[in-house]
C-alpha cells in the first residue's frame, strides 16, 4: 500500500496517454444524466473522441449495457422513474462488470435524493465525482462522518481541504475512487491522494460542466484504466482545457464554446506543460 | 393608487440596483421548466450571478422550496407528471411564502395546457411572463375577456398594444404583475404600466429565450423586490443585453453566445445609457 | 416510372426554392424528439425560418396536430411513455393527413427500441431519415434484408454504398422516401436515387446534428413538397451549411455556432454554387 507518491510527471504522462487512448479506441459510454446536462455531456464526450449513448429506459439498460465500456449516472433533475432507471442500469453494470461513475448531484438536498443515492451506492461505483460540498454531504448521509454542511442548492461552498477527510472515508468505505472538485480538485482511492490546481472560475458559470466532467471521466474509465488513474487523468485534462479556454473568453458562453473546441484539440504536450499540483 | 408615473431614470436606476443585488446575494432559484429551455435557462441564471436549481420531483419540492428565494414554472413540453409536479411546487411555494413566476407557454393551444395553467393560476403567481399572444390567450381562458387569438404554435403574433387590456385585466384579477413581451415589452400590476423598447429581432430566433427571461425574472424576484419592480428591471436588463449582443452577431447562434456573455458583464451604466421607453 | 435522372441543376434549383419557401411560409413543425436534441433541433428550425413546437403529450397531440404542417418523430432517449406519445402523435398525423418524418435513433440496439420503431412504421412516415447504419438495421428488423450490422451505439459505421440496397427496399416497402446520411448522403423513394457529397466530418462531433436534420427536413416537408424533393433539398442545404461552417471552425463548438448562423443566412446561390453530387 505504501507506493511512492506520484510525481507531476507521472500524472501528466498518464493523462496524455489516456487522452490519446480515448481518441484511438472511441469508448462507448452510456450516460444517464439530468435534463440540463444532456447536450453538454454528449458534446464533451464527442469532442473527446468518445461515443456517448444517452440510453436510460429500464427496458433497455440490461441489454444495452453489454455493449458499453462504461456507465455514468447523474442524479440531477431526479424523478421516481429516473431513480428506478438508474438502479436497473447500475445493477446491470455490476452484473456485466461494466465500471461506472456516480455523480451525486443535489445530495443532502432532500430525503428522496439522499435515499436514491444511498441505494445506488450499494451497486459499487468505480468513481464518485462530485464537488467538495457534495462529497461532504455524501459521506455524512452514508454514515461515515458527522460533518454538517453540503451544497447550497447545487453549488459548491467547500474547499478541497474541507472535503479531504470525507473523500478518504468514502473511498475506503465504497472501495472506489472519489474525486472532489472545485478550485482545487482532490482525487483519492483511500490511500493515494492527488491535488490538482488547474481550471477557471468561469467553469462554475456554465451549467452542467461538472456533470459533463463525470461523463468525461467515464470515457477514461472505459479504456480499462484503473479508476484512480482514469479520474486523475480526466480531471487534469478537463481543468487544463478550462485554463486554456479562459484565456480568450469574454464570458461564460464564449468560454463554453472555446472549452469544447479545446477538448477536441488538446494535446498531451498541453497537459505536460500546464499541469499544476494543488 | 395614484402614484406618479415612473420616469426613465427611476426604472434604469432600480434595474441597475437589482442587477447588482443579484450578483451580491446570489439568490437560489428553483426552476421547473420545459425540456427545450433547461440548458439556456440555467446558463442565463448563472451568467446573471444567480444559482439555478432545476428541481421538479413532487417528492422534493415541498422540502426543497424552503431553501429557495423564488420559484419559476414554465408549461412548455407539458406532461401529466409535469403538471402534477408544478401543482405540488406552487402549493409549496404559496405555503412557505416563496414568490413565483408563471410562464404559460402554449396557452390556448390545447385543452390540457389550458386546464393545467388555470389550475396553477389559483396558487397566485407574483409575476406572469408571456409573449403578447400568450397574455391575450390567458386572459381569455381565465374568463376575463372575449378577445379571440393567441399564439401561433409557440410564436408571438400580437403587439403590446393589442395585449394591453388583457394584461391589465389579468393583473387585477390575479393581483399580480403581468409582463407581455415582444418588440415592445409591457409590464403592469393593474395600476402602473411601463413599456420598454429595447431588444433585437434575433431574440425570437433563439429557442427558449423567453423561457430563460422568466427564469431571469425569478432571480430579481428572489431578492425580495416587489414583483412589478423585479419584472421591469429584469426585462430592461435582458432586452438591453439583447441590443448589445445583436451588434456583432452573424446569426442566432453567435447572438446567443454574445447575449449570455453580456448578461455576465452588463453594468448599471449600460442600462442607464441604453434604456428606451416604448 | 422511368423519369429522367435529376441533374445537379434540378436539385440545386429546387433546394433554393424550398429554402426560400420555408422562410416565406414559416411552417409550424411539431417535434417529438430525444432529450439531447431538444435545444439544437428547435434552434435549427428557428434559424431556418420555421416555427418549432416541441409538443408531445398524448393529451395534446390529437388536438395540436391539426395546426401543424409536419410532424417529426425521433426515438432517441426512448421511454415507455415516450413510445406511447409517439404512437398517439403518428396516428393523429395519419388521421389528419399531416406528413411526418421518422428518425429511428438507436434502431438495432435493443428489442424495446426495435419494437417501438416497427410499431411507428405502420403509421406511414413520409420520410425516414437515419444514418447509413440505422437504415441497414431498420431494413433488417423490418424483415426486408438479412444484412447484419447496424450502428455502434448511436454511431454510423457504414457507407452510403453499403446502405443502398436497404434504403431502396425500405422505401419500396414503406412507400416513402428514405435518406441514409453520412459522408455521402443517399436519398431514394425506391425508384429515384440521389447521392450528395457535401458536409464536414465535424458534423459527427456535434451531438444531435442528425436529429436536427430530421427536424429540418420536416420544415421542407411542411411546405407541401413531395417527400423526395423535400428530403433532397433539406439534405443539400444542411450539408452545404456544414461545408461553409467548417471553413472557420476551431472545433465542434465553434462549428456548431457557425453552422446555425449559416442556416439563418444561407442563400439559394450558395446551394447552386456548392452542391456536389456523390
Amino acid at each position: 500500500m505504501n507506493e511512492p507518491a506520484r510525481t507531476h510527471d507521472d500524472i501528466a504522462a498518464e493523462a496524455a496517454r489516456l487522452l490519446d487512448g480515448v481518441r484511438a479506441s472511441r469508448p462507448l459510454v452510456q450516460v444517464i444524466t439530468n435534463l440540463v446536462s444532456m447536450d453538454i455531456a454528449a458534446n464533451v464526450l464527442l469532442a473527446a473522441g468518445a461515443a456517448p449513448a444517452m440510453v436510460h429506459a429500464p427496458q433497455e439498460s440490461p441489454e444495452f449495457i453489454r455493449k458499453v465500456a462504461a456507465l455514468v449516472i447523474n442524479t440531477g433533475t431526479l424523478t421516481q422513474a429516473g431513480a428506478e432507471a438508474m438502479e436497473v442500469a447500475t445493477i446491470a453494470a455490476r452484473t456485466h462488470g461494466v465500471p461506472w461513475v456516480l455523480d451525486p448531484v443535489g445530495v443532502g438536498g432532500t430525503k428522496f435524493r439522499d435515499e436514491t443515492i444511498l441505494r445506488l451506492l450499494r451497486h459499487r461505483p468505480a468513481i464518485i465525482r462530485g464537488n467538495s460540498s457534495e462529497i461532504i454531504a455524501l459521506a455524512r448521509i452514508a454514515g461515515l462522518t458527522q460533518e454538517a454542511g453540503g451544497p447550497r442548492g447545487m453549488d459548491n461552498v467547500h474547499s478541497a481541504d474541507e472535503a479531504e477527510a470525507s473523500a478518504r472515508k468514502l473511498a475506503r468505505h465504497c472501495l472506489c475512487t472519489v474525486a472532489a472538485t472545485g478550485a482545487i480538485d482532490l482525487i483519492t482511492d483511500g490511500q493515494r491522494l492527488v491535488r490538482l490546481a488547474n481550471g477557471s472560475p468561469l467553469m462554475e458559470r456554465v451549467t452542467a460542466l461538472g456533470c459533463a466532467l463525470s461523463a468525461y471521466s467515464g470515457a477514461f474509465l472505459g479504456l480499462g484504466a484503473d479508476p484512480f488513474s482514469a479520474s486523475c487523468s480526466a480531471l487534469a485534462a478537463y481543468a487544463i482545457a478550462g485554463d486554456m479556454a479562459a484565456e480568450g473568453a469574454k464570458g461564460p458562453a464564449s468560454f463554453r464554446t472555446a472549452f469544447i473546441d479545446i477538448l477536441f484539440t488538446l494535446s498531451g504536450e498541453d497537459i505536460v506543460q500546464r499541469l499544476r499540483r494543488g
